[in-house]
Order: C-alpha cells, then sequence, then structure tokens
C-alpha cells in the first residue's frame, strides 16, 4: 500500500508535460492556430507545467509540408515566434520518431534553438536507431527522453534489455508507453517498478504516458506517480489519438505541488478546448476505443470507425476480433 | 503489488451488480420502457451478471407517481411483468432508502415478491434505522446489504464505529460508495482494507459503488476488486446520475470467469443505450463533475450547470469554491 502522507504532500522531482500540441496534433493534422498556441503557451506558465510538446520535427521528405500543420515539423523559428527567448520556467520539447526524423540535420545545436528536449519516439526493434538519436541530440546540448511504444504487445525480456541499453546512454528518462490503453493499474505498477530498478542502476528518471482506452489514462498516471515515476504526460481534456491522454485538468488537480494551478487550465478549456470540440474535432474515450485496449490492438479501426461516423459497434467488434 | 496470478484467474465470489435502472434512472426519472427493461433483463442473463437492480422502493406518500416512472417504486407486479418466476441465475435486487422507503408495508415476505436481494442506502448519521431496515428486510427472507453514502465526508473513526455495528445485523454485505467520486484508487485501497478487516471479523462481504466524477469509477472498482471486494457495482456505458458509475462493458471485459461474456452487452449499448444517448438523456464525465469530484462535493451543482446548457466552466468554478 502506498504511503499516506505521500499522497497529501507532493515531490519536487515531478515534472508534468503537456503533449496536447504533439498527440492532440494528431487528432487535426497539427492545424492549431497562432493564437491557440500562444495561449497554451502562457496558461501552461500560469500553470506551473514543466514541460510543452510542440510537436514533431517530421521529416519535410516524408511529410508533405502542405498536408499538415507547422507542428508537424517544428522548425526552431516556429516556436521562436511564439516563444521568443522563452525567458521563463517552462521548458520547450519536440518528438523524433525513429525513421521520421532526419535528426541529423533538422535539429541543429541547442544553442541555436529554444527547444529544451528532445524526446525520442521507438519501438521495441528499432533501440539501436534510437540509441543514436540520443546520442546525436545529446551531443547538440539537449536534454532527452525515450519512448518506448506499444510495450504491452512486446515481450517483458525485451523491454529489460532495451532498458539496459539505454541506460548506458545519456537519455535523462525512460519513458513507460501504454500505447493501446490496454494496461491496468496493477499491471502498471509491475512495469513502472521494472522501469524503476533500471532507472535507479543507471541514474535515470521514468516517465508515463497513458492512452485512455479503457478509462486508464489518469489512473494509471496516478499509479505511476506513486511508484515514482516522475515525468507525467497530460494533454488539456485528454485531447490525442483516438480515445486521448490523461487530461491534465485532472493531473493538475491532483499533484500538490503548490506551483501548480488549476484556474488558468480551466479558462483555457473553456475558452479553446471547449470551442474546438463543438467545431466537431473529435477524441476520447468511446466504446470503440475500449475493443481496441481491451483487446490490445492498434486503435487505427476504432479510429476508422469514428471517422466514418457507424454506429454498428457489435460489427465492429466482430471484425476487430476476426482479423486474428 | 497484487499477485499477478490473480490478473490471470478469477475468484468465484465476485458479484457483478448491473444499477443501470437504478442509478441511471435518476438520470430520466425511471420513465424505460418496458421493452428496454426486458431487453435489459435478458442481455443481463446472456452477460453472465449476478444481479440487476430495478430500481427505488420509494414511499408513494413522499415522491408523486405521476412525477417518476414506475422503476422509482419497484411493486412486485412491475417486477414480476417483466421476469415472471425469473427461473434464471439472475437475482433481483431493489434499493431502499433510509428516511424515503415504508418498508414495513411496502417491503412485502420474500416468499410473495420476485425480488431476492434488498440494498439499505444510509448515511453515517441514519446507521440506527438503517439497522431497522436490515433486521426486517433479513426477517421477511430477503439477503440484504448496505450502503454507506458519501463516506468522503465522514470521519474515519465513525466509519469504523458504523461498520461494526452493522457486522452484528444479518447483513450480507457493507458497500464502500463514493458518493461524489472523489476517492484516489490508492486511498481507495485503505478505505478497502478497513471494510475487509471489520467483514471478516463478522463473516459478511464487501461492495464497492464508484462515480466517475474522475474518471476514475472502473480504475476505483478494479482497485478493490484487487483488494477483496466482491460486489462490484456497474451500469450500462456509466449510466448514472452526474458523471455516472463504472462502465459495465470495462467491468465484464476485465473479469475472467468464463460465464461472463462481453458480446450481448455490446448488442444492447448499440441498440439501446445508443439511441437514448441520442436521444437527448445525458450522463458521465464533464469537466463540471471533475471540479464536485476534486473538492468533494455533491454533483448537485454540476448537474444544475448542465441541465441549464451553460458553458462559463470557469465562473461555476468559482461558485463551487466560494461556496465555502
Amino acid at each position: 500500500m502506498k504511503e499516506r502522507s505521500n499522497l497529501l504532500g507532493w515531490r519536487p522531482d515531478i515534472k508534468v508535460v503537456d503533449a496536447t500540441l504533439r498527440d492532440g496534433g494528431l487528432v487535426n493534422d497539427f492545424y492549431f492556430t497562432d493564437e491557440f498556441v500562444k495561449k497554451l503557451y502562457l496558461t501552461n506558465i500560469k500553470a506551473g507545467v514543466d514541460y510543452m510538446e510542440f510537436g514533431y520535427k517530421a521529416n519535410k521528405e516524408l511529410f508533405d509540408v502542405n498536408k499538415f500543420g507547422k507542428w508537424k515539423f517544428c522548425d526552431d523559428e516556429d516556436i521562436r515566434a511564439i516563444v521568443g527567448d522563452n525567458d521563463t520556467d517552462l521548458k520547450i520539447a519536440v518528438m523524433a520518431d525513429v525513421g521520421r526524423c532526419n535528426y541529423k540535420e533538422d535539429i541543429r545545436p541547442k544553442s541555436e534553438s529554444p527547444v529544451d528536449l528532445v524526446r525520442i519516439a521507438t519501438y521495441i526493434h528499432t533501440i539501436p536507431q534510437a540509441i543514436d538519436m540520443i546520442e546525436d541530440a545529446a551531443a547538440k546540448g539537449y536534454e532527452t527522453t525515450v519512448n518506448i511504444m506499444a510495450i504491452s504487445q512486446a515481450q517483458e525480456g525485451d523491454i529489460a534489455v532495451a532498458l539496459d541499453m539505454l541506460g548506458k546512454t545519456p537519455v535523462n528518462a525512460f519513458y513507460i508507453v501504454d500505447s493501446y490503453g490496454s494496461i491496468y493499474p496493477e499491471e502498471m505498477t509491475r512495469v513502472a517498478d521494472m522501469y524503476m530498478e533500471v532507472a535507479n542502476k543507471y541514474g535515470k528518471k521514468v516517465g508515463i504516458h497513458a492512452h485512455n482506452n479503457q478509462q486508464l489514462a489518469f489512473a494509471n498516471t496516478i499509479e505511476c506517480c506513486g511508484c515514482g515515476v516522475d515525468y507525467l504526460d497530460a494533454t488539456y481534456s485528454g485531447m490525442g489519438r483516438g480515445a486521448g491522454n490523461c487530461y491534465i485538468e485532472s493531473l493538475i488537480g491532483f499533484l500538490h505541488n503548490p506551483k501548480y494551478n488549476l484556474y488558468p487550465v480551466i479558462q483555457f478549456i473553456e475558452n479553446y478546448i471547449n470551442p474546438m470540440k463543438e467545431e466537431g474535432i473529435t477524441w476520447g474515450y468511446d466504446m470503440q476505443y475500449l475493443f481496441t485496449g481491451l483487446l490490445n490492438r492498434h486503435p487505427k479501426s476504432a479510429i476508422d470507425y469514428t471517422k466514418a461516423g457507424r454506429k454498428d459497434l457489435t460489427e465492429l467488434y466482430n471484425e476487430i476480433i476476426l482479423m486474428d
């Protein structure tokens, strides 16, 4: 059982990471208005958020710049147009996917960039490439974290080996990523303990990025928090692909460090998130996402079902289970 | 940490209690069609649900029968019109509120009724009346459970005394009730351990009735399940007052007893629950319910906000915090 005192107090090492533009960008192809992004930045500062992820550093040779908003690419100049010199306590993050980022060229030295943290996303079979990206970004002066995605479909033994390989790199934190929203809190405890053990061995931190397919994103995030996980990803009203993420309003409400402030978060949701939903931008828990979470599958079939406006849930369930 | 084997296996003592008509009835004033109720009953049988709660045994001298559907009152004849002699494994439950039920007259002997279980709902300050109702129902031949509501605003010492008083009655189970949806899973573990200790002393079972104000209803329910709590309340798509309850589709998906079957649950949701939502019947998580959950308040202000179609979240938050 977790210590009661830990729930009333707070741990200074905890970092709240706002991933709204990055994971939320997967919902609207990164077409956020400049006003939205600027207000989100100012809100995060007021709310005491520790990191704001602006989007991906996607390779423009692989992705058509005319088909996505600018936060798919996160050019330094575009970030700087929002944050200036960012003379604040809020740090700036971007995500670089293995195989989808021309990192040697597109990630410039930290001294020339407003970015503080490069978050490297990898699958279990591309760890060596992730390590090359970590070493590149760290050598350029950035903080780095690494997301091993879709771990619910990976072997525990492989994850242990991967963490050990990553422990020997300059990476600052290993992220637990429940890509399919399929992990239950009591399983998450076991995963967190496994990550924490390797992290402690190598002097690293651990993070959690949860999905809400089973309405467990917040529960899993605070479960991890109770296990010593420090980097906590969340988004405004859970905005993110499919069932979305941990709600930042729930997380800020839960944490007790007096620097966190819920009020600006509420204001931003009233003025920017809820109007966007009313315009028809759709994300969040629904039964189709429960199916893919429960069955530990990629959410693609559920996302397609949602986009097509289908209502035949039973038929979707049949389609998913008959894929095997 | 919970035993890994418990998550893969199953415990025969677990009972799934469908509270859709009762807690969901608070959303539509109990105006369910006979077809809906009949199909729900048949679905619960196919799904392996253990108990189906039909509604309240409300006192017709206190509540106008013209202002509520019949499941506010649950006359034995109305239940029998749906279930006949109920020659199935599904047991029938009703709820009786302290102070709102003319139990001496309206609850007839079990031999004359299709009801199996009388669920007595009480606040911490009306335990003696609850005990009288338990003894009355038990003497008439019913199983009984007792819900101590709103425990997040009660003193732990008082709850301990109440459980000890209830332990000496014929009641079958004590229910943990998170009326305001304000309890976090790691707190729920401590609450469950406290209830389990008294229950084990007196040979009773423990149940959990959760609310989804912080999107923790399912997480809290399975947390309790992992602590040895056996009676698990849930409703179809979480239908229930305000933020609603634990989703039965999530719970049935989680449990591993082969008698539980998700497929009829999906069919019922597609054919009866989702169409009801599209007609404008509203429940479930929204940010106004996060406020009351986070602040440990009755959901009334959030329900009124929802009914009025208000969108001024920040103002609502001010109203709630300035109530003190």
